[in-house]
């Protein structure tokens, strides 16, 4: 087999065997081809894309080529959530300790923040002593006690995804609906779940930028991982705005923490409820998403929510108490408020400009080795549709240093638009694709 | 500038500027950017094409990346022709001569046999003591001595073209109009010559199988050589049978030399008078292709084509007497001859498996660095729609050794067709575009 063959067959429109698709994978991994026959592959794949064979035998290829959590011994059910990444997207903090407080166990393997996206691990870490580096032992001890445990992608689990990634990420081959859906899905399922709902993001501050885009991905992760025995919900949900009112690293524990205890803005609390509750019928723990959100509510007002939460924090390394105290205090000396440059309506908070600035403040990072702040970020005051009176505080900025600021100010600026009349609400879940 | 930003505007087809070009031509000669880059922009080019411009300023950054033949103090005009590769294709050993004999200079540079097609430089060599490596002072000399001179490419002629061909060759990218184009005219351009003309062969034999594509491939070379300021012929011509009656290395010299009195078969004197003559068209020696065909068929009859010929291969240090001697009888001592197995008419024989059967042979060769057979090769005795018996031989077929006959057999008795009556018959010349 010679892998120019395999990039030609592609290249001209053919399906590509199972035997095919396992000699890219495997010679690429074990170094037999180079780099620049495997990225003219990516690029045919690029345009011609993948049938659904193709793509679940991809994802299962790539899925092999590590380890698969061992979740033996611990009782299910094992569901998790994936989103394809926001702005203000908290929603994991939130969803793990709420569903496992309904008796879903939710092994989950979060990412860090890239580009305008923000990620749960550099949330977490914002914690006084808590630890997102956990070995498999750990990770069990702390699944099977708290009913959750959050950690980072180890070495062992799906390296041909650690490789591949990083040639598409230099070589403009990333935005390929079957090459994501083998990414995420290859990763989610070496978790050892067996239910999944995916978040998928959709609008400026989203990777998918159009409707179309996310159901693309939507079905063909629905179909995918349907194909590889896995329950499957996919919502796509609205990422104009920033979800919810805080965007930042400590920031988004604060606002996760309020949510837990019912105070979080309307947005966070509709998108967690929803989630959660197709997570409780993915996992056979509710007969319907009536029943599903039902149960997440109680788990919430019961704080139970809650107490789990403090519970995964303690299990992981992490100060309770420092994290009580440093709650709705620990800001940023070098702050800046964003005020209405006119009488009116907020029409739109631009959440793609809003996640890029918060890579100069200090919140997201341009390179995965670059540090991020704790207490950099965005608190809004007013949200979109409300109205307010010329200088009025919309939001108030904290960043890294007063350089920060300075750099992020003009993305600021014009990530607000104030308009005459009140804009027409959008709704925040578009659609939702079962596969169950 | 960003080899990755470039790779992505090509892919989402747009028009890259000539600075992104050079960016990418130059980065990818010094080593500054990785070939899985290169290798990714060649298939997003593969798929979204280039516009005129960007294909002119591609072949014009690949020239420059290397050193352009000097022809300064010697007479013009100088015109040379390239062909796109066939079987039995020994034009240029006629041409050369032919067209000097009329007072254009033709400064040759060739290639060597690869895959099914022939190579002009093996072809040359066989003649004892001929060298096609000759440096640019003695190239300059016989080229001003006896009006051609037959040379293969230096490694510092368009180095861009030597990286890029082999990244494409391994990477399914070598099917692209503009990429051809580049890599054709570049090459030429960098010969020197004011004008030239191009045979852009067509069908099973090609490397465009189908006229369309020949077309695409012939209108690229005319649109971009004339934007670079060269007179441009391009002429589609059939390459469905084999060229002429002889294939092989010292085959082909003998059978050029019998063109070249006048003597060689109808389709190989039609071809060379016509790519003659508008080489004198282009060269300003004759007002229209009639008048070129006929001061070509002048240089013929009058012996001039035929004494340049042999001067050519004195000054290259060819041994004419050896050769000479060696015409008509030097065959190799493993022959076996291809009969007819019925009687009716020959309805074709086809090149490309005839080219692929060469190869086994000894003809051509699988990679660059193979050895080729002076001695191998095919005779033919019969042709496309002559008449012949059950057990009639065809061909005489020559190999290095038995087994490589044996290799060879069965493609060689499935070039073969015979059919009950006559087929139709062609036009060798399909078509002729020009630039002048």
């Amino acid at each position: 087999m010679r892998a120019v063959d395999i990039i030609m067959k592609k290249r001209d429109g053919l399906e590509l065997a199972h035997d095919e698709l396992a000699f890219m994978v495997s010679s690429y991994v074990n170094g037999s081809i180079p780099e620049y026959q495997v990225s003219a592959w990516l690029m045919a794949v690029f345009f011609r894309g993948m049938s659904a064979r193709e793509t679940a035998d991809l994802t299962t290829l790539m899925l092999n080529s590590g380890q698969v959590m061992d979740l033996s011994g611990i009782a299910g059910p094992f569901v998790d959530k994936h989103s394809t990444g926001g702005v203000g997207d908290k929603v994991s903090l939130i969803l793990a300790p709420m569903v496992a407080a309904c008796g879903v166990r939710v092994p989950m393997m979060s990412g860090r923040a890239l580009g305008h996206t923000g990620g749960t691990l550099d949330k977490l870490e914002t914690i006084p002593g808590y630890t997102t580096r956990l070995d498999q032992a750990r990770f069990r001890e702390y699944l099977a006690r708290d009913g959750f445990a959050m950690t980072g992608q180890t070495d062992a689990i799906v390296p041909a995804d650690k490789k591949l990634y990083s040639l598409r990420d230099v070589t403009a081959t990333v935005e390929s609906i079957p090459l994501i859906t083998a990414s995420i899905l290859s990763k989610k399922v070496a978790e050892g779940a067996e239910a999944l709902v995916f978040d998928v993001k959709c609008g400026p501050g989203a990777f998918m930028k159009t409707v179309d885009d996310a159901r693309a991905l939507a079905k063909s992760l629905v179909s995918t991982g349907s194909a590889m025995g896995k329950r499957i919900v996919a919502l796509i949900s609205d990422m104009s705005e920033p979800l919810g009112c805080m965007v930042g690293n400590f920031l988004e524990v604060e606002e996760s923490m309020d949510c837990l205890n019912g105070k979080g803005p309307s947005d966070l609390m509709e998108l967690s409820y929803r989630l959660g509750g197709w997570m409780l019928v993915a996992g056979g723990k509710a007969k319907d998403l009536g029943e599903g959100i039902a149960l997440c509510k109680e788990a919430i007002t019961s704080g139970k929510a809650t107490k789990l939460f403090f519970d995964n924090v303690k299990s992981q390394g992490g100060d309770v108490d420092a994290l009580v105290r440093m709650y709705g205090t620990r800001r940023s000396a070098f702050a800046r408020t964003l005020v209405s440059p006119a009488d009116g309506y907020i029409s739109s908070v631009d959440a793609y400009k809003i996640g890029l600035a918060g890579v100069h403040l200090g919140v997201g990072r341009n390179t995965v080795s670059d540090p991020v702040s704790a207490e950099a970020g965005f608190v809004f005051h007013k949200r979109k549709g409300q109205a307010l009176r010329k200088g009025e505080p919309v939001a108030t900025v904290y960043g890294k240093d007063e350089a920060s600021i300075d750099a992020a100010w003009p993305l600021v600026q014009s990530s607000l638009c104030v308009g005459d009349s009140a804009p027409a609400a959008m709704p925040l879940i578009i659609e939702e694709l079962t596969a169950l």
